[in-house]
């Protein structure tokens, strides 16, 4: 029977492995290893390394904070303080690895189909809690009407990863929470 | 003497080849093959994938067309016709290869620095084109004061990167042209 240690041990170790050297240069014999157990182990407890993946994915939103979003103050302050604490994230874990599910949406058709749903569902349950508290905003006259709350929350989910994009390349993350100022001006009556 | 032909057809072949198997994942096998040039010729030519890879991001540069930026209409008019013109761009290509340099800034250190300096160079070249509009639409009171051109050109970009990404992983492009007047919006008085 495989062993629920290694199970966990193998999921906690994975994002850092998949951040680092990618999908596609993520090796089972680097998964393992960071994981601190055998190789051999790795098969007893995922189907493949995309079934792995998709699983960081979901560990992955299910520790983003979305209790900003549903405080009371004005909407667009809410907001600012959700994606700034996205930001501080990214940010404590090294910029230059950018976020996980946009390194998992740029690999393309590479990371399967399962991985790639993994991420749909990820970025799709974010932009309802954001969409959420957009919608607040608007029946409160705080924020613009003229758009509609799901394209707007898609807007600020699509800046959040340009932006951290190039905080990736550049090396620079300073200009981040700037930048989520413009988008926010946006969302302006 | 190294062949021309086969230089040039290396460089011709290259762009799709990184596209779609991402940096990591191209082989010289798959840039020779792509190419129709002998496996052999690839380092007669090239010091190594890096080098290839940092033209192709020079020549994608040089293929965009910053002519609509430069028009005498209203400042955010011609933003609007030249963000248009590179959705267009990645739509002809293919809207799940996404964006080369996205897929390049992604790919984090494993590009390697030459490719890395070479999409930085790409991104600040790209921006000023953007930023040497809006400041003229700052200068005629049709876009806001209140931040830097350059903060502004860089939030554009950024968000065209995002939402790049996000049509990548969703397969659908068509929110794109909304996205980017959405962008525009935060650029008003």
């Amino acid at each position: 029977m495989p062993q629920v240690s290694v199970r966990n041990r193998l999921v906690e170790h994975a994002e850092a492995v998949f951040r680092r050297n990618g999908f596609s240069g993520a090796s089972i014999q680097d998964l393992t290893q960071a994981a601190g157990v055998p190789k051999g182990s790795f098969y007893n407890h995922f189907e493949s390394k995309q079934d792995l993946a998709a699983e960081i994915v979901t560990c992955y939103v299910r520790a983003i904070d979305f209790s900003p979003l549903t405080g009371s103050g004005p909407a667009v302050e809410r907001l600012r303080e959700h994606l700034i604490a996205q930001i501080e994230r990214i940010r404590a874990y090294g910029t230059e690895f950018g976020c996980l599910l946009g390194s998992f949406a740029n690999d393309g058709a590479l990371v399967g189909e399962k991985v790639r749903t993994s991420v749909r569902e990820a970025l799709a349950s974010w932009a309802d809690a954001i969409g959420a508290t957009i919608e607040e905003g608007q029946a409160a006259g705080e924020i613009t009407t003229r758009r509609s709350a799901t394209a707007l929350a898609a807007f600020l989910l699509d800046l959040l990863q340009g932006a951290t994009l190039r905080a990736r390349i550049s090396e620079a993350d300073t200009f981040l929470a700037d930048e989520v100022s413009i988008a926010l001006d946006a969302l302006r009556v």
